[in-house]
């Protein structure tokens, strides 16, 4: 069932101070809501968001076909999160491009473009600011707050920052920090992207230019790292997009041009998001990513850091995830279990890597719906 | 022991017909050889080599410090493919960088250099040329071809060409094909190559430029494909290169400089790889990579492809070689096998990932070792 929505903006004039020391001038964050909140506004639901999202998670924009939220499969009504029973809050975060203050808008000041000097944003910071978003809509305490991959780190860091306002974390397809091949890939991305004649150390939107090659090569490695192997040899395989003829390979012999149908699907992603992501905000979130490590400021110790959680919580992983390995949820299971907290952990058998916290997997969308529906209190 | 070595090059003046029906122009290859080839002139083994080596296998340059060969710990006096009884080959391949004719050198005829233009190239075409090679030497039949990776592709497919030409074949860390995946990353560094405004379309010798940035990309994204994650943790973890005082994490908030050790080693890796690598190398390379895949002429069927192989094999792999995993290894033993041909398999278990055969485990030196020692005769 289709049900419309509409983005809503709201101003903060005091600034936040961030983790770094630096502080956000005033900005406004971009948000939408599905759902009702009911009288005692508990039944509040934050969904954080990952890289390449928004705020837009549920529904569609009315005369806009093919404009579904990113999590629409399973928020909605009768859906997994059942916007009948919650009041569900899509944010987009500070530093993104999608509506929220970011690095393409003006310092409130000065009035010139941020570009690069956009504050450096970790996860911390994005809760504080999301946190300040439910103090504005008068809301205490959130019956759960939920994310999948860099927002599944936000849920983490919730029940970390602010204990006492969340009283379930549902946390899908995460980690409790990058490992170092994750923070390689980020470092390649981010290369490709400032290294683009184009990129102007940061101030391309001067000079009227998108450091385009840069992006298309940052999305194309993140492609690979959100597939698994499996899928992308039944996607893909070796099949080549056009066979040649005359020979007995079908190969074009080139090495420029396309040959093989992965390499027409990653150009196309690549091009795609070249065109509407901004490179700033790549960096910024990238980085966001590569900070997270609650267990740093514990000597490394994850079971220490989450001494201070106290809500219950729901962890899924798709076992052909190479980002972000079941191994990694698992670690964060561990942790929880040694504070004797209430932890659920479903790892679902799927195909998909990475990839696969996005999409319908029935199995994944029963166990959120069981969770929800039997665990989370509205 | 240090034993010194010299190149030397051969001129091939009648033209080579290409997989792709291209023609190479006369050209010449630059080899080195080890030991002494035996008066029935059966000792002979020859060694592929992959991506990023060349004909410099052992050995050292006199007045050069730190100028062994790529595989000097392997071959040599004594070693595990001992130069007292064989007599070792190693050959630059056509197309690459390194004293061989290959695009950054002029067509004979018009005097311009190749460039982009020059002849794409396959596992076979080098093989050929390969062979091409011995006959000038006056080698028959290789006691051993021997490669590693892409090096193994080789040695494979002179089981196929030449099956009468080589009594063993020695394949380590490969695969029968690229899988999905490994396409994607070298179309990935390549479209970094091709889209650097300094590889001028692959003419770029002619505007004094080298496309480094996209060498750089390229070079990055290879490292992080040959090391396992396991040995990026150990290695480098989330080691900040240098902890900023003041702050409790010991970040330093930046989205362009270097924060963690890993993005340290692989800058220095891209930059190192920028100043000696060949851009339109590096494309022609990688596409002989995913050109490789001796089974598609035969319905996918890789035992039909190997009916014609008539040599003894041994392959190896490492356990957490991620790029050409054991699992690629064990196809081939399988298509062997199938075709009742004798093969040995070793399976090592070793930390480093794809790197693995370049390195000094032990076990693996101690079963190549063996292999030859045993097996192959002189």
């Amino acid at each position: 069932m289709t049900f419309f929505v509409k983005p809503q903006t709201l101003s903060f004039d005091s600034p936040l101070v961030l983790q770094s020391g630096a502080v956000m001038p005033p900005y406004s964050l971009t948000y939408e809501t599905y759902g009702t909140l009911n009288a005692e506004r508990s039944n509040a639901v934050l969904v954080c968001h990952a890289l390449n999202a928004s705020h837009h998670v549920a529904g569609c924009y009315e005369g806009q076909p093919n404009s579904a939220g990113w999590w629409d499969n399973m928020i909605g009504p009768g859906k997994s999160v059942d916007t009948n029973r919650f009041f569900v809050i899509g944010v987009n975060n500070l530093g993104s491009c999608f509506g929220s203050t970011g690095p393409m808008h003006a310092h409130p000041e000065t009035g010139r473009i941020y570009g690069a000097d956009f504050p450096v944003l970790t996860v911390e910071d994005w809760v504080n600011a999301q946190a300040r978003l439910l103090d504005a809509l008068g809301i205490q305490q959130l019956a759960a707050v939920l994310g999948g991959s860099l927002g599944g780190m936000q849920a983490l860091s919730w029940t970390l920052q602010y204990p006492d306002r969340v009283r379930h974390a549902v946390v899908v397809a995460s980690a409790p920090n990058l490992n170092a091949e994750n923070i390689a890939f980020n470092e390649v991305a981010r290369r490709a992207i400032v290294t683009d004649p184009d990129f102007h150390g940061g101030h391309f939107y001067e000079h009227n230019v998108v450091p385009k090659r840069g992006l298309r090569i940052a999305r194309m490695i993140g492609h690979i790292t959100y597939l698994s192997d499996d899928v992308m040899n039944t996607k893909f395989g070796r099949h080549l997009r056009q066979a040649a003829e005359g020979n007995a390979t079908g190969y074009q012999y080139t090495t420029q041009d396309i040959e093989f149908e992965i390499e027409s699907y990653l150009r196309y992603q690549g091009d795609k998001f070249s065109d509407y992501f901004d490179a700033n905000t790549y960096l910024l979130i990238t980085r966001a990513l590569d900070y997270f490590d609650p267990a740093r400021s514990y000597g490394g110790h994850l079971s220490t850091a989450f001494a201070r959680a106290q809500c219950q919580f729901m962890l899924v992983s798709f076992s052909t995830d190479w980002r972000f390995s079941p191994k990694r949820s698992r670690e964060i299971v561990q942790a929880l279990l040694s504070n004797r907290r209430t932890v659920s952990y479903a790892e679902i058998d799927a195909p998909h890597g990475h990839d696969a916290f996005l999409l319908d997997d029935p199995r994944y969308l029963d166990v959120m719906r069981s969770y929800f529906e039997k665990q989370v209190t509205a």
